[in-house]
C-alpha cells in the first residue's frame, strides 16, 4: 500500500518525482475517451523506467499461447489489446542535450489529473547536465467530442539560458506489448507521407490486418505568437516526425501545440481511411487546443452533472469515488456494441482481452443508473453477437445441440485464456451473462429486449447447463462437478454453491422468458424456437426436473451455504489469525497450499447471496456472511464491493465503510501492489455500487425502485444521482435526512425506509435518517 | 497402432523404406550403453524427417521454465537431457552428388536391431539422381564394455560406376534440442584440435558448463585393405570434421571404419578431459572393430544369460520381451549412483529430466531381479544424496522441520515440472521412493540400508505426510485435501484413496525403521535422531494419531474402495462403452471433460492394491479389479502392467495375455501413436513384472521367494530367471509342469503354488502345472 497520492476533491495529485513511483503514476494517471486511451507517459524522451501505453479501441492481435504443458482444447492464441502508435512524442533537445527526466536533476514536479475538465497537466522544472535550468508545463488529453483526437499543449521556459531548441514531434509505430508471448512486434507500415503540414503513419496489425491510421500536426508559439515554422519530416520504418529548430531567449517561453488523430479500420472503409484521417486532423486543428479544451470541460460536466457522487466531510473516499467514476467513463462510453471494458482498460496490457464476467457482474448496474439506456443494451448486444462464437466454443469441449459457453476472456468471442481450472472450468461467467440480461429488464421494464434478443442467448446457456450437470446415483441430486467458482483459490471442485444456484436460476429465468415472450409476440417465440430447434416439451422438462432435484451444499449445523463440496473437511483458520508476513497470500503462499487452505479470493456464496438476495432471509444472510468474510483475503479486486452491499445491508457501517474505501482507493494507494500494471478499471463500478446499493440502499424490485440509505459515522453527508426509468432522482443523506429530489417532469413512486413515498415532478422529499 | 516391425525372437526388423516411419524406427531401433546412447539416425546426411538425438548421462541444461500463467512455487527451469554431439556424421558424396536417402530411389531397404549382440545394421540400395546405384551395410554400436566408445562400419559398394567417393566424417556439436524453450542452442565450444589421425571438439554447456569432449578415428579399407589416408581437417563452429577422398570402381567396395569416445566432465578433471579422451579413442582404435564386436556380443551374451524371459510359440511376445529388457538394459547399468533412468532413456527428448517416480515403482523389481544388487542399491542411494534437496523443496511449499518432498521430475534434486496439479499435488512420488526402500529390504534382506540411508528419507517423507494431512471436524478423521493421484485425469481431488493409503503405509513404516535401527545400531540412530532433530514421542505419537484416524473412502454397497471422495457422484460409463472415435480420450476430449468423466488414466487403487496386496483378500482385490477395469483406459504406459499381474492372480488369463501384449509391444506396435518421440523406457519393466510377477506369480514374503505360474494359453512355455539373495533360479513353465532350477551352489527353500520346497544346490524340482 502507497500514499503519495495527494488527497483533493476534483483531482489527483502527484507532487514531486520519484522515478520507483513513476510506473504506478503512469497508470493512475492515464487519459483516455471511450475510443482511444493512454497511460500517462511523458512527452519528452525518458529513459527511466516506464510503461509506454497507447491503446485503440477494439484493436488486437491474436498472439500465439504460449503455454508450459498443453491441454486438449486450449485455444491457439490470446487476444491482446495492442500498444499502438504512440502519438505524444516530443523530442526536446536544448543546446543539444537531449531533455530526460532520467538524466536531469528535477527542481520540481508535480503531475495533476483534473477530473473536471478531464486533462492531464505536468509541470516540471529540471537543470540537465549542461547546466541549463528549465520549466515545462505540458498539458493533454484525449478528447471526448472529438473521440479520435488527443492533443498536447508543451511550454518550455529556459530559466538561465538563451541558445536553440530542436523539437522532433513524432508518431512512432515501432512499439512492441511488453507482454508480447515470444517478443515479436504485432505491426507492420502500410505507408506514410506528409504535406509540410501534418505527418500521416499507417500501420496494419500482423494476422488481424486492422489499420490504424495517425495524424499529426505541430504548431509553435513564442511569445504567443506563431512562429509559422515549416517542419523538417523526418523517416524511420514505422516513424514519421515534425523536426523544429527554435531560437530560445531566458525566460521567454515557447510553447508547442501537437494535434494528434488516430483512425481505425474499425470505423473506415481502408480505402478511405487516410482521407479521413486528414480531415478529421484539420478539423481539430482549426478547432484549436482551446476551444477543444472549453469543450472536454463542457462534456466533462454533463457527465458530473449525471453521474457524480458528492461525499461531504472525507476527502480521501470523495476523491476515490469520482477517479472511479471518470476512469469508467473514459473506458467506455456505450456508443458502440462491438466494443466492452477490459479489466484494464486503456491503463495497460495486463489480461490482454478485453471482456470477463466483470461487465455483466459490475459494470452493468453502473452504467444502468448513470447512463442512456443504450449504453446498458449495447454491452448485452455484445454478447448477443458472439452467441454462435459461443456455440462453438461448447462444441469444442463435448456439448451438443446449441448449448453456448461464453468465453472467460475474449475480444471477439472466441475464447483466449488456457489455464484448463479457468478456460473450462471458471463457467459461472455463462451464467453472470444470463443474469445480466434480466437485471437489464429489472432495471429498465423493457421485456422486449427479449423476444429482440435475449432468449437466443438464454436458450443456448440454459442448454450448456442442462448438459453440464450430470445425475449422481449417490446422491439421487444433480450434481455439477469439475468448477471453478469466482473464488479462484478453489479449482476444480464439485458442486460449487454459486455456480449450481446461478445455474438452476438460469433454467428457470429461461422457463419464464419463453413464456414472457410467448405472451407478448408469439410469433418471435415460434421464429426462436424453429431457429433453435427447441423441443418444449422435451427440453423444459428436462430443465424442470433439475431445478427440483440439483444438489446445493450447506451445512445445516452452521446454517450456511458450503462453497462446494467438502469445504468444511480443510483447517478452518480466520483471517485475523493470518500473520502479515504471509499476505497477500498469492504472493507469499505455493498455489497448492492457497487451495489447500480454506482462505478465500472473493467469496462466492456471498456474491450468490447479492445476486439472489431476496430469495434468503436476514439470518441466513447474516449466518453466511459472518462464516465467509472471516475467511476472506479480498486478492480479488472485485471482492471487497460484494461485502460492503451486504456489510451495509445488515447494518454493520464501519465493515462497510472499511470495504468502501478498499475497493474505491485500490489503485490511488496501490492496495495490490500491482497499479503499475494498470487500473482495475471494471472492479472501479463495484466501487460505485457499494455506495448506491451498500450506503444507498437501492434496489429494484416489482418495477419500484427501493432505498435504504445509511450514512457512514465519518461522513457528513453524500449524494448521488441515478437514473431509473423516466426519472432522475437526486438522493442526498446526511446525518439528520434523507432528501430525495426528483429532477424529472414526471412524478415517480418509491420505496425508501421500506415505505412508498410519492415524488411529484420536480419535487422533493425530506425524510428523517434512518437510525440503523 | 502399427505393424510394420518384422516378428523375430532375437531381432527388430524392418524391411523397406517409409520416410513417415522414420521418426518411429529412430526411438525403436536406438541404441546406448547406460553411459550414452543415441536415435537410430543416418550415418550419412538424410533431409527426410527425422529427430536427431545423441546423448549422454548425466549431462543435463536448465531450461528456463515455459508457462503460460506462473504459479507461485514454479521452479524456474526444467532440466533436459541434452541433444549432444552427433558423433556418427558420415557425409558421403559419391561423384559430386551428396548421398541421402530423401532424394535418391530407395531400391532396397532394410534395418535390424539384433539384441543378441548388441548392434544396428542397417542396408541399403540406392539409386542416386545422377544414376550411380550403389549399397550400403553401416553396423555400429555403442559399447557396453567400452561405454564411453562408439563404432561404425560403413561399407559402400558401387553397383554400377567408377569415379570417387568424398567422405566427411564428422562430430558435429552445432546441434540444438527440439523442444528447447525459446529455441535456444545449449552448447558453446571449448576447443577443437587434430593430430591427424584424430579430431576432438570439447563442447560446454552453457549456464552448467559440464563439459563433453568427443573424438573420432576414421579409417578407410578398400578390398579388405587399410589405404592409409590421411584426412583433411575440416572445421567450422562447434563442429569438426576428417574428409577424405577415394577413387571407387564398380563392385569394389570401400569400407569407413569410424571410432568415436564421448566423456564427459562428470566422470574426469576438466582439465585432464582432452588427454583422457585422445587416450580412449587410442585405446578402442587399437583394439580394432571387429575385437570390439566380438566383445560386445560377449557381453550382451552374459546379460542374457542372467536375464533372458524365453517364450514359446509366441513369436510377438517372446520378441517383446527381450526388446523390452534389451532396452533397459541399454538404458541404465547401475554403476553410477548420480544416474537414474529417464522415461525415454537415450532414445528421445521427451520429459527432459531424467527421474519420476517410474523408477522406484516400476524399475526398481527388475533390477532387483536381474542385475547385481548394487544396481538397485544405487538407485536409493540416488534420492539419499537428493534428500536436502527434496527438504528444500518441501519448504518452498511451506512445510517445515525436515519435511521432505521430492520433485516430480528431476535431474539433479531440484523440481522441474511446471503444473500446479502435477508438481504440487502428484505427491505420492514420495510414498514409491519410501516403498522402495521397503522393497529393497524385502527383497534383499538388507536390513542394514536403513541405517545407512534408509532411514533418514523414511524421516523426511514422514514428516511430509503428517503435515499434509489436516483434521476435518466435518468428518473427524484426518484428511489428504488437493492431490492428484497415479490417474492423473483427476486432478486437485480430495482423500485420493491410493495417495492416503501409501501415506499411513510410510508412516507405519517408518516408525518400524525406527525400531529395527534401535535394535541393530543404536548409536546409528541416536546420530540420526540428532541430525534431524527427531522427538521420538512427540513425532511418534502425532504419526500413530494418524495413522489410527485417517480417512479412506470406500463404498460399503459396492465393496470397493473409492478412488478419491465424489467419485460416485460421476455418471458411470463404462469404457467398453466409450465409442472408438473418441479413443484416446486425451487426444480427442478437452481437458475438463476428461476429468468430469469417470474414466481412468492408469487405477490407482489398483496401484494401491498391487502394493499392499497382502492386506486384502481376494474378493476385495476382485471387486476392486472388476469395477475399476471397466473404467480404465490405460493411457499411461503404466497401466497394463499393473492390471496384467492382478489379472493373473484373478486366474483372469485372457485378459492378463492382453494387458502383457500390449505393454510388451507398446513401442514396437506404437500402440499410443506417440513412439517417434522415443520409447516408453520406464514401463518396459513393467513389462517385465507383468510376466515374472504375472503369470510367474513371483513375490516375497517373509523373507522368502513365492511363486505361482501360471500359463498363457497361446504359449507353449515360457521360462525367466531372477537373481533372489544367494540364489539365482530359473523357472520354466510349460502346459504339463513347472520346472525349477536352481542355478547356483546354495540350497534354497521356496514357496510354489502356496506350498514350501526345497531346491538342492544345482537342482532341479518338476511340479504340475497349475491348473487355475
Amino acid at each position: 500500500m502507497k500514499n503519495y497520492i495527494k488527497h483533493n476533491e476534483w483531482q489527483i495529485i502527484e507532487e514531486g518525482f520519484d522515478p520507483h513511483l513513476n510506473k504506478i503514476s503512469e497508470s493512475i494517471f492515464s487519459i483516455g475517451n471511450g475510443r482511444m486511451g493512454q497511460r500517462a507517459n511523458f512527452e519528452e524522451v525518458y529513459t527511466g523506467e516506464t510503461l509506454q501505453g497507447n491503446y485503440v479501441a477494439g484493436v488486437y492481435y491474436p498472439d500465439k499461447t504460449r503455454v508450459g504443458w498443453w491441454k486438449n482444447g486450449y485455444p491457439e492464441y490470446f487476444a491482446k489489446v495492442l500498444n499502438a502508435t504512440n502519438w505524444i512524442g516530443l523530442n526536446i533537445t536544448v543546446n543539444d542535450e537531449v531533455l530526460d527526466l532520467n538524466t536531469s536533476e528535477v527542481l520540481e514536479f508535480s503531475r495533476v489529473l483534473d477530473m473536471q475538465q478531464g486533462t492531464l497537466t505536468r509541470k516540471f522544472v529540471v537543470k540537465q547536465v549542461n547546466g541549463n535550468v528549465l520549466e515545462v508545463e505540458a498539458i493533454r488529453f484525449c478528447s471526448i467530442v472529438d473521440d479520435e483526437a488527443g492533443v498536447i499543449k508543451y511550454t518550455i521556459t529556459p530559466h538561465n539560458f538563451d541558445g536553440k531548441i530542436t523539437i522532433e514531434s513524432s508518431l512512432d509505430g515501432d512499439v512492441k506489448n511488453q507482454d508480447s508471448n515470444y517478443d515479436e512486434k504485432f505491426w507492420n507500415e502500410i505507408n506514410a507521407r506528409e504535406d509540410g503540414d501534418y505527418a500521416l503513419l499507417n500501420l496494419e496489425t500482423k494476422k488481424t490486418a486492422f489499420w490504424v491510421s495517425s495524424a499529426i500536426q505541430t504548431l509553435i508559439k513564442q511569445e504567443g505568437k506563431d512562429l509559422g515554422l515549416k517542419p523538417v519530416f523526418n523517416k524511420k520504418e514505422k516513424y514519421v516526425a515534425q523536426q523544429f529548430e527554435v531560437a530560445v531567449k531566458r525566460d521567454q517561453a515557447i510553447t508547442i501545440y501537437k494535434y494528434a488523430v488516430n483512425l481505425s479500420s474499425e470505423n473506415y472503409k481502408k480505402e478511405d481511411l487516410e482521407k479521413a484521417t486528414i480531415e478529421r486532423l484539420k478539423k481539430v486543428v482549426a478547432k484549436g487546443f482551446d476551444q477543444m479544451l472549453t469543450e472536454q470541460a463542457n462534456a466533462w460536466a454533463v457527465k458530473w452533472q449525471n453521474g457524480d457522487v458528492v461525499i461531504e466531510g472525507d476527502v480521501a473516499a470523495q476523491q476515490a469515488i469520482r477517479f472511479n467514476i471518470f476512469q469508467l467513463h473514459q473506458t467506455y462510453t456505450g456508443e458502440d456494441a462491438r466494443l466492452n471494458i477490459g479489466p484494464k482498460g486503456f491503463t495497460g496490457e495486463k489480461y490482454g482481452g478485453s471482456t470477463y464476467w466483470d461487465t455483466e457482474a459490475y459494470c452493468l448496474p453502473f452504467y444502468l443508473a448513470t447512463a442512456p439506456q443504450q449504453v446498458a443494451e449495447n454491452l448485452l448486444i455484445y454478447r448477443y453477437k458472439h452467441l454462435e462464437k459461443a456455440i462453438e466454443n461448447a462444441e469444442k469441449l463435448g456439448f451438443r445441440h446449441g448449448a453456448a459457453l461464453y468465453p472467460m476472456v475474449t475480444i471477439n468471442g472466441e475464447e483466449c485464456h488456457n489455464e484448463w481450472e479457468i478456460t473450462f472450468e471458471e463457467i459461472h461467467r455463462n451464467g453472470a451473462i444470463a443474469f445480466a440480461i434480466f437485471n437489464y429488464i429489472r432495471y429498465t421494464g423493457e421485456q422486449k429486449y427479449l423476444a429482440e434478443y435475449g432468449l437466443e442467448v438464454l436458450i443456448g446457456i440454459a442448454r450448456f447447463w442442462s448438459q453440464r450437470v450430470n445425475w449422481s446415483i449417490e446422491k439421487e441430486k444433480y450434481v455439477m462437478l469439475g468448477v471453478t467458482g469466482p473464488n479462484e483459490y478453489e479449482n476444480n471442485v464439485n458442486n460449487n454453491w454459486y455456480t449450481s444456484t446461478i445455474a438452476t436460476w438460469c433454467l428457470k429465468y429461461t422457463i419464464e422468458a419463453i413464456d414472457l415472450v410467448r405472451i407478448d409476440n408469439t410469433s418471435r417465440l415460434n421464429e426462436i424456437l424453429s431457429k433453435t430447434n427447441f423441443n418444449v416439451e422435451k427440453e423444459i422438462n428436462h430443465w424442470q426436473d433439475i431445478i427440483n432435484k440439483m444438489f446445493y451444499p450447506e451445512d445445516k449445523n452452521l446454517g450456511i451455504f458450503l462453497q462446494q463440496d467438502g469445504y468444511l473437511d480443510k483447517e478452518q483458520v480466520l483471517v485475523k489469525d493470518l500473520p502479515a508476513v504471509d499476505r497477500p497470500l498469492n504472493q507469499k503462499w505455493s498455489w497448492d497450499r492457497i487451495l489447500r487452505s480454506c482462505f478465500i479470493k472473493q467469496a462466492d456464496v456471498l456474491q450468490g447471496i447479492y445476486f439472489f438476495e431476496e430469495d434468503y432471509d436476514l439470518d441466513t444472510i447474516q449466518r453466511n456472511y459472518n462464516f465467509y468474510e472471516q475467511r476472506t483475503v479480498h486478492e480479488s479486486s472485485l471482492s471487497p464491493c460484494v461485502h460492503a452491499i451486504i456489510a451495509a445491508k445488515l447494518g454493520d457501517l464501519d465493515r462497510a465503510y472499511e470495504f468502501y474505501l478498499r475497493t474505491s482507493r485500490l489503485d490511488l494507494d496501490d492496495y495490490n501492489n500491482d497499479t503499475e500494471d494498470g487500473l482495475h478499471i471494471t472492479s472501479m463500478a463495484g466501487t460505485w455500487l457499494s455506495v448506491v446499493e451498500g450506503f444507498g440502499g437501492m434496489r429494484i424490485k416489482n418495477n419500484h425502485l427501493h432505498l435504504h440509505p445509511v450514512l457512514p459515522e465519518k461522513w457528513e453527508s453524500y449524494a448521488f444521482k441515478i437514473g431509473f426509468r423516466q426519472a432522475i432522482v437526486t438522493v442526498k443523506v446526511d446525518k439528520q435526512k434523507v432528501t430525495l429530489k426528483n429532477e424529472n417532469e414526471k412524478a415517480l413512486s418509491l420505496h425508501i425506509f421500506g415505505k412508498e413515498e410519492h415524488l411529484i415532478a420536480n419535487g422533493t422529499l425530506e425524510l428523517n435518517a434512518h437510525s440503523n
